[in-house]
């Protein structure tokens, strides 16, 4: 049983941890401090890769006057890997730590252990302490982990009868300003953006996280570009401002892959529908997010492309996660899959997709 | 100012009035009685052609014994008007009344007048106490007997991507149970249900109020096909549940016309996209609600048919006034027009087309 100074302080790891929007490769971590009263002695948490763990963070915080004896509340299990920074589960030991408290388990083979190395070093570890919280922490981070693949959220404008263009070709714009902006967060909160050569040439987009005031974030997703076809050399997306991969391939297991290795673990489609489309029968997409305007084209390229599905028993079928009204648009989230409780882990997908059986 | 007690009693007469689902060609009206220290001595609402109004209701569950100097608390302007029922300025002047308490005013120029009837027999009269709630409470209606036709609801269903079939055609159930129920109450709210006879032929559809256990509601909304086509006698329309009529006519502002003499002034439109996206061009079209399933289809006929949009400028634009989750569907209401302040109720003009005296 956790107390209520440690569930209370696992609230404040929670908040600490969500600090690091996008840690890339790594889990999103916090970690406070607990002296044998209860009473905080320091705070920490991970800020991204090369940076130092929250067990780290707070354990250096203190400055090398560590008083022995101290509970250590954790949002995720402590690492017992060695990267570019060292296992926090023997930076625990090795300050003396009494106590560690777990909200959720590290699902990443290479670093998980952290709870049975601290137990038999004699160390008392509580686990499941706000575990959904934890665990909601790094969903997408964990499922990547799970399947070895990056969490791929597909997003699209289009307006409420499905067109994602005019007649004539013209899209700009369907969705209202608040939309573009919340496109540019979605931006923000993936390791890389990707498009097919179709957009990249069509559009000319930046594919950069930009604020309101057009000023780029200081962290720019990774900008891929997916598809045989070059692009010229006056494409924005050379513009330098975020690092740019173009993968030559139509094989796009083998493109998730490739990013996997380069440690992006968040993947956020803009399209086009062609691409989007591929992926989708691929069953490569973890969620989708489309935003649709109140507005009425009634022709017009369709947002989502040919699935191969001919019957309506044969539709792909998700669940709804979230409706939220972004200024005049309406913002739907959905994922793969009927309704009901949130699997528990993600398991490696095969490349056929379910589909949900015809309601009732 | 109206006191507190009167305001108390316009929130129940709101409620009352509300009991009143449909009530045909007139308004939903609720009226409470206060004796002179604002206690409640009767109540009325009207519930449907031919049957009493209101403020009628009220004195009569008197059963003659009417105190003098009662206040009168409506939700719409007394009438003037003497149809199938006598005018109600008249019943609460004949019944001594000194004071009346008015919510919305009416916007009906065959009704109207019953607050100056009612001052210049020296009662007084207190309008404007929650007007808001007042006016939303008949606001179809009023916009009806403003314009002279049917205010008008489109409905449809289709995946988030908009189609409302699949490529073979087949579209049994695109949305589920929840979302289908809920579309009776819609049905249920509105004097007349409309389809083209392209729906009428293709679906065979009952058109019918039914609830969860497919058990007919007692009134039904009159159903109506337009087009030239012939309905085969076998048609589920010919089952005589519900009334039917056949408008043998492309002529869609003639076919609203004959409905408002009918004395329909809701229509809810169910398709198909030829009828729908004509009624749309047409500008006759005062709310859409889209029941969006979260599905992908990536194929078959889209649930929107041509409105002659060439461009993103020309984009029909609405703007949201609810979005809902029904079951695991999102249910998104809008109307015509840009984001705002919703206008004023309308008010008659005299150019428009002359509204068949209301029968009351
Ligand atoms: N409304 C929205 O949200 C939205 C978003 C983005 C784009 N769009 C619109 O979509 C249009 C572009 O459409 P698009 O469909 O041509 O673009 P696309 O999907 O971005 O690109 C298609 C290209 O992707 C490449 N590709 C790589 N792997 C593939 C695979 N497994 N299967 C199929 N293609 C693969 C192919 O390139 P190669 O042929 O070079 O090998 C293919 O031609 C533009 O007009 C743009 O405005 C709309
Ligand atoms: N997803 C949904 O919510 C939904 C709802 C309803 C229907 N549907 C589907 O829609 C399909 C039927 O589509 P549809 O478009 O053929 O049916 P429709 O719109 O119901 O009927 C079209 C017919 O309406 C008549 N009409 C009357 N006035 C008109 C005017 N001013 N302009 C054009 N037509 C006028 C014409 O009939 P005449 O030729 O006889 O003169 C025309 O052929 C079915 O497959 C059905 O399943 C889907």
């Amino acid at each position: 049983m956790a107390s209520s100074a440690e569930t209370a302080a696992m609230r404040r790891a929670l908040d600490l941890a969500a600090l690091g929007p996008r840690t890339g490769p790594n889990p999103r971590v916090g970690c406070v401090l607990l002296d044998d009263r209860g009473r905080t002695v320091s705070e920490g948490h991970h800020r991204g890769a090369g940076t130092p763990h929250a067990e780290a963070a707070a354990l250096a915080a203190l400055a090398g006057d560590v008083p022995r004896g101290l509970t250590a509340v954790a949002t995720l299990e402590p690492c017992t890997h060695t990267g570019r920074t060292g296992p926090c589960a023997q930076a625990l030991l090795g300050a003396g730590v009494r106590r560690v408290v777990v909200a959720a388990l590290d699902p990443n083979p290479a670093a998980a252990g952290g709870v049975q190395l601290l137990r038999s070093a004699g160390v008392e570890v509580e686990t499941g302490v706000l575990a959904a919280e934890g665990e909601e922490l790094n969903e997408r981070w964990s499922t990547a982990v799970g399947r070895g693949r990056p969490w791929v959220t597909w997003k699209w404008a289009a307006t409420l009868d499905g067109r994602s263009a005019a007649a004539d070709g013209s899209s700009r714009w369907i969705t209202g300003e608040q939309a573009r902006t919340d496109v540019h967060r979605l931006r923000g909160e993936h390791d890389a953006v990707l498009v097919g050569t179709g957009t990249a040439l069509t559009d000319d987009p930046a594919l950069t996280v930009r604020d309101a005031q057009g000023r780029p974030a200081a962290r720019q997703p990774l900008r891929v570009v997916v598809g045989r076809r070059e692009l010229p050399a006056a494409a924005a997306l050379h513009d330098g401002a975020a690092p740019l991969l173009h993968l030559r391939t139509d094989d796009l297991t083998a493109a998730l892959a490739q990013l996997h290795d380069r440690e992006v673990r968040t993947v956020l489609v803009e399209g086009g529908p062609t691409l989007a489309a591929a992926l989708w029968r691929a069953g490569l997409v973890d969620e989708v997010v489309a935003y649709l305007a109140p507005a009425l084209l009634g022709a017009g390229p369709a947002a989502v492309g040919d699935l191969g599905i001919g019957s309506i028993d044969a539709a792909a079928r998700l669940h709804l996660r979230a409706v939220d009204r972004v200024g005049d648009d309406v913002r739907l989230t959905a994922r793969p899959g009927p309704p009901g409780p949130t699997p528990p882990s993600p398991t490696p997908s095969s490349s056929s997709r379910p589909t949900h059986p015809q309601e009732a």
